[in-house]
């Protein structure tokens, strides 16, 4: 194996053209048989393995910066620097994660898991370069389904003339759902030009490289012969030079376009537009689009949140012709696709655009319609604002579905959803529901069907529920346990364990609270424990204020979350059932 | 004055074109005049009073919706929709919002404060009507500031063939600060071209009202007749038909264009391009670019927050090259203009742009930088994912300067500088500061100088701050008074009105915080009043999680915050001084 023999990019180097092609091949087996172990994104990492080999072959990592927008196209650039062990272990404890982490190596300069976000990163890091009188380069690798996130504009916005500076834009046509809007339509348009860098053949005389270096040489060159897009292009209005597009599974072609691009932005910002293609030599991830994208080690439960919702979303929709669903990109991760098919006009895809969906819905409502906002919820927090301003503020009935709450298992601490409770709190006039059980969350779906007075939040993780409802029954003993966001299975496993017979009190909507009753109730109690899956400062912290008892209150505190089994991540939190149970033996024995 | 029998725009469809003139001179002098009384937004209210008029004489509000992006700029609009009144108390309690505001009138569609929403609340109220099957018109009137914002892309990137669409974008090559970026380059290209649609002469034989029209007439009409810039321009690229530039002074070009746009947008989504000038017709205005921007009726105090931190971060940057200070178009509301000309290379004015902002900001530290992130508390909201996922997660030495926290004041509800405490108390490894007053204040600065080991952040409010600092010192009283977040003045005058002997213990770091130390102090009091400049959530609930004693807490509970005098706000929360007295005197005697 080839493979074996890198240990750091400067390995690759010494590698001829046929070995970096077999490389290829050999990165292409390993991404397939570690996420067939461990899950995690396979389609996106097939896609970018020839450019990823170039890219380290051309460029001198760690000196010159490759920060990867949203970062889960890692795999080949991990197992090119040194990871190949910890990518054996691939989002498991103590592998690699599964997106872009400084703490991993010097290779992750920028961390990444949110999308849009490695223009303003890598414009950060260029400015401090020239301040220092550097000379490295900066390199974003953006994907097309980035470009709908408004960030990548603020930033491209600020390019100005930075040199050394150089974006290439992979283009698979796809991101988790189809790219969506007028950008994917213009880079559609710019894929199908005449001039497309792919034909080697065709162009390989314009491809030696250059014999004098100098600017005007270099522009000619590129103007004229790699057969850059004339006329005026977006990314040139706004500053940078366009090259592209170029097919990014032509090794010997990327490697001279690149060896060129380094050069060429020595003068002024390049966006280098590649194509290409997702799951890329695999054929069960070429032919299925949403496979590709996540590979997930175990089959959804038909009683998953998500399931449950996705069913309920449908009949909702049937009786009620103003139900319409919005999402961010998450199609089918937020079990819309059903949805989408019977009501085609009442669903919309908005793109990796979370601040532009709020705000739509809060339009959409203006006019009589009861929006449904489906995103996950760290995805969430980038409409915090819009949230607060176009939705809390004219008090309008837009719909939260929140899912993918609470710890983040294998994804780790880029998606964590345990700030929600906390965000959503501070805006009085939202109702929000935390259900534990499927009679709960069906109720909360059904409230939110019919509510048109106020914003409603319902928010859930990605685990199975249990059907039935576990009611408050005081039975006259000494101990409660409040249960807030989702972990009724832990405490009910915790009682049993514990053998104390404790009373359970599910709380499943948390605003409007009556803190009043609850304090009441907690009156007759010797010992209370509040369990609660989020951070410090959400319920919890609001209920110690209303009872002068003192609680004990469990939240989420080992931040941030790093990737493992949710099972494991709960135990590191001291919310795993064993632990409960030991905390009631301790206290209350 | 025709403005007296001006009572809503149907009047004002019965004027004659020089009647529309002559209205258009009464309502800039009846702005000049409302605004050096009750201050304001002076500049933006100048610049837009013909396209103003000339919107509401072409379409039919309320039934049309006009969604003014920022809103600042709607003070003819109001003076024109039967709000006369209301604008004599501008700013003042009982009197007009200096913002769009729903519940002030019908004319007011969807609120506006927060820059960049306009296009993605329009895009709903679109996409809502198109479902309804109705048929009004929808026009967004956006200003060249608000297009650095990323939400405005998001939006566009969404628009696909909306019809009855329409984009007003307000050019005046000027917003808060002058306007930066790639975007602002591009448009003044525009702006340049020969073709603008200024000189009514030249083109007004094209601008006579069309016999037949037939979508073919009229595409023919808009391309080879009015001027519309030919080849591939940004907006046209991205879905919308563009025209323009047209003189936004003009007011019988302005109402032909309007009315050929109104009809043309049948077809297709339009983007209309007007420039205008800031503070015209107005001497002092057009020649101070800043003052015309916002008018204080009140000048701003040596000893105010805002100017300490102006002449501290100078001096800090003096002695540290590594300071450097970004902005997000507040480069003079955030004490900035000195630290800009005398280290122009390490200042950086991102444009609206807060989520960029902070990336960014994030990307300097990686090489050594130590940068000050200066922005309004409330605009700050728009980077909560950023401070999350690029600052936090990483640990990242940013610095915060959150200017214009607590109450609003004037400005409103959109403008509420009350969640920052419990934002940014989400996340543990900030250092946070809420000096009260100048001494406490430097020492935070110098502070946020030197640690570069996590990240800082410095809230302070619009007011004055007092010198001497209030130390903690035990009178042997009974009553303990917690003063979080700036209150200082309040708490010390409260005393003194109640007559009562309490002791004052003032956070000025809230995080990290011993709270258990705070807890022992605690212990040998009767009565603990927590006073907190911020909404419930915040410092208060978490310390009561660490003390058996009830607390007795006052936050910020009237939200949304109405516009009015800062004082009177505190009253309305009862954290005014006299209020906080009668709480003294119920509790304690």
């Amino acid at each position: 194996m080839l493979l074996d023999s890198v240990n750091s990019p400067i390995d690759l180097k010494k590698l001829s053209i046929e070995e970096l092609s077999a490389l290829c091949n050999e990165l292409r087996d390993e991404i397939v048989s570690i996420t067939s172990k461990n899950g995690g994104h396979l389609g996106s990492n097939l896609g970018i393995i020839e450019l990823t080999v170039a890219m380290h072959y051309i460029f001198n990592a760690p000196v010159d910066k490759f920060i990867f927008d949203v970062g889960h196209q890692c795999y080949a650039h991990k197992l090119l620097t040194g990871r190949q062990n910890l990518m054996k272990n691939l989002r498991q404890e103590g592998g690699a994660s599964g997106f872009i982490d400084p703490l991993e190596s010097e290779y992750d300069c920028f961390i990444s898991g949110h999308a849009s976000t490695s223009i303003s990163a890598s414009l950060g890091i260029a400015k401090a370069r020239d301040l220092n009188h550097q000379n490295f380069k900066v390199i974003s690798i953006v994907g097309d389904g980035s470009m709908s996130g408004g960030m990548i504009y603020e930033a491209i916005n600020n390019i100005g003339s930075t040199r050394d500076f150089i974006v290439i834009l992979n283009d698979n046509q796809m991101s988790i759902s189809k790219t969506v809007g007028g950008m994917s339509k213009y880079l559609s348009k710019l894929l199908s030009s005449k001039k497309m860098l792919s034909a080697r053949g065709r162009i390989s005389s314009f491809l030696e490289k250059m014999p004098k270096k100098t600017a005007s040489i270099i522009e000619n060159f590129i103007k004229n012969c790699i057969g850059i897009i004339k006329g005026s292009n977006i990314f040139e209005n706004l500053g940078f030079q366009y090259i592209g597009p170029v097919d990014g599974h032509d090794l010997q072609t990327l490697l001279t376009i690149l060896e060129n691009v380094r050069d060429y932005a020595t003068h002024k910002p390049v966006l280098l537009h590649v194509f290409t293609e997702k799951g890329k030599g695999h054929k069960p991830a070429e032919d299925d689009i949403y496979k590709l994208h996540g590979v997930t080690t175990t089959e959804k439960s038909p009683n998953s949140f998500g399931n449950i919702f996705s069913r309920n979303i449908v009949e909702l929709a049937k009786n009620n012709k103003k139900i319409v669903c919005i999402t961010a990109a998450m199609k089918s991760g937020c079990g819309l696709s059903e949805f989408a098919n019977l009501f085609p006009e009442r669903f919309f895809d908005v793109g990796i655009a979370e601040a532009h969906a709020v705000t739509f819905a809060a339009g959409l409502t203006k006019e009589g319609f009861s929006p449904f906002v489906c995103i996950y919820s760290t995805f969430l927090q980038r409409a915090f604002d819009q949230i607060y301003h176009d939705v809390f503020l004219q008090n309008l009935p837009v719909r939260f579905i929140v899912d993918k709450a609470g710890l983040p298992g294998k994804d780790g601490k880029t998606h964590s959803g345990i700030y929600d409770i906390a965000m959503f709190s501070m805006f009085e006039n939202f109702h929000i529901f935390v259900p534990s059980n499927t009679e709960d969350f069906e109720e909360a779906l059904c409230f939110a069907g019919s509510n048109n007075d106020s914003p409603t939040v319902i928010r859930f993780s990605k685990s199975d529920i249990p059907a039935l409802k576990e009611k408050y029954i005081s039975q006259s003993s000494n101990t409660l346990i409040i249960n807030v966001g989702g972990l009724l299975s832990s405490v009910q496993q915790a009682i049993k364990i514990s053998g104390i017979k404790g009373d359970i009190f599910d709380v499943f909507k948390i605003q409007p609270f009556d803190f009043e009753k609850l304090a009441t109730i907690i009156d007759a109690y010797k010992y209370v424990f509040v369990v609660e899956n989020g951070i410090a400062g959400g319920f919890a912290s609001t209920l110690q204020t209303y009872v002068p008892k003192k609680l004990h209150i469990i939240t989420i505190s080992k931040i941030p979350v790093i990737h493992d089994s949710r099972e494991k991540q709960m135990e590191n939190n001291a919310l795993g059932a064993r632990d409960i149970a030991d905390m009631l033996i301790k206290t209350c024995v």
